[in-house]
């Protein structure tokens, strides 16, 4: 489909995005760009390029598809940096968690003739590096797209196919709407986790050792999101503020209403909520956007001793 | 170990003591007890009990171990019920998820010369009820034990080695103590669950379909701990109310800080305590309370189109 990719950063996105192309046959040649020689040496070595270079306008060079994969708070000096060195008739993507300041930041960079379209593969794992990525990341998930009324059909549509080729299912929004939709999926549920991890560790009457030994009745889920990469998430909550304040309000009111339903033992109020919170899991497992397996199929992690039994 | 082991309630918990028991050889003869004449039936099916009672009363008798496995919120009338029943030296104990109010509950009604000894096994999943059961649930999880300081020694020596041939590490420690180390790693981590996949299903701007379709970005692992048994969450709460606020109190204070933070674009505070979270998830990890796995090891789930490639 494309003969020359250059990934702008090779993280667990754009790792991934070398595995699933190589998979599908979709490109030619792949290179890349990082600023940290050490991932620009274990890129070459894991063999996820071709070519790793430190200035993302060498990458760039002869390249018909470009995807920006580093965090989104680069995303501005990289767009300046390339603009000029863009070939003609090139798709510029990007896989970030934001839209609207990626479309502000990237767009007065990219010259006539170059086609812009913003995407956000809407999938992940908590490692980050070159070393985190798989082929099959974007299997059964789905890549927004919000490529604005302006943007030219055949390249849309082109990079449509190229993620569906990558395994994912494709939706297109705008960005307004998707930084609404992902600060409800994605965002609020990091901010939370990240929060709830701190307080736990902070706390004067219970042992960090303890809050760990203990982990198993649920507050263990919350550290797997809460490890992922922190300057991806920086940028994200610095690039989507109003959205994430919005949600963040609307999440505090209805705690603000849980937490009187305890003060005031309102067991009725408590069941109903919880109750009704059960559909929408019922709901992402008929989407296929999980696993039915209980506890996400996750194996006995018991230590040496019991494993031996 | 035991010649007669009496559930009281056979959901997740109640089952897998089955399972994990005959697993080990521990009991001679497993009865059971439930109101719900489904589950009776059920767990007769399973195996999991030699005979199901509908009164407690009834599955007592003669028993050398009763385990309470019903929410916690029915303990009292269990505990009224069975008192008189009771076999002199048996041992009673239960898995409730609080531990102050259980003793509360149940010391009262239980006889001299029968030992109550308070425990709860820090594991479960998602699902309930007796089909729900696995026979490695509680392998190289903890059990906390708050035996008090009159409980008898060898009751308390013989319930220790019980759980640890059900699989489990024991723990000792005061009721009080484990309702507040509880708070954090169990109940608190629950009730944000719940309010956050209640706080996306009613969004004006978000449509629950929106929700679930782009769920992988961190919201569906909440969706797994809110498919908790309501009835049981619910008497959690009821149950653990001073140590739950306490612990919503430190969590509300940290999430103002943050939302402070980003209100004001503070990227330092952000990656500094999003860097600090991962120390903790090290530790879970550490401690084998998690599989070191990618997002818990968790395959593919995409649809029947992709899984046919």
């Amino acid at each position: 489909m494309f003969k020359r990719l250059a990934l702008i950063g090779v993280g667990l996105i754009g790792s991934s995005i070398s595995h699933a192309a190589r998979r599908a046959g979709l490109v030619g040649e792949i290179v890349g760009a990082s600023p940290t020689p050490a991932t620009r040496e274990r890129a070459e070595e894991l063999g996820l390029v071709a070519k790793m270079y430190a200035d993302p306008a060498d990458a760039v060079r002869g390249a018909d598809l470009v995807i920006l994969c580093s965090p989104v708070g680069t995303y501005e000096a990289v767009a300046k940096a390339i603009g000029p060195h863009l070939q003609q008739g090139a798709i510029v993507t990007d896989v970030g968690s934001v839209k609207c300041a990626v479309v502000r930041d990237v767009a007065p960079h990219v010259p006539e003739g170059v086609h812009f379209i913003a995407g956000h593969p809407i999938a992940g794992t908590e490692q980050s590096g070159p070393d985190a990525g798989f082929a099959e990341l974007f299997d059964g998930r789905w890549c927004i797209l919000t490529p604005g009324d302006a943007a030219d059909k055949d390249a849309l549509a082109k990079l449509q196919e190229f993620w569906r080729r990558l395994g994912s299912e494709v939706e297109i929004m705008s960005p307004e709407h998707h930084d609404m939709v992902l600060a409800i999926t994605s965002h609020l549920p990091h901010l939370i986790a990240y929060n709830i991890v701190n307080t736990a560790a902070h706390l004067e009457r219970v042992t960090d050792t303890e809050v760990i030994k203990f982990s198993a009745g649920g507050f263990r889920d919350f550290t797997r999101i809460a490890a992922s990469d922190p300057v991806m998430w920086r940028d994200v909550f610095l690039n989507n503020k109003d959205a994430v304040l919005e949600m963040l309000g609307r999440f505090s009111e209805d705690l603000s209403s849980l937490q009187r339903a305890i003060r005031f033992g309102d067991g009725e109020t408590l069941e109903k909520l919880f109750t009704e919170a059960r559909a929408i899991r019922r709901g992402v497992i008929h989407a296929n956007q999980d696993t039915p397996q209980p506890d996400f199929g996750r194996r006995a992690t018991g230590d040496a001793k019991v494993t031996q039994r």
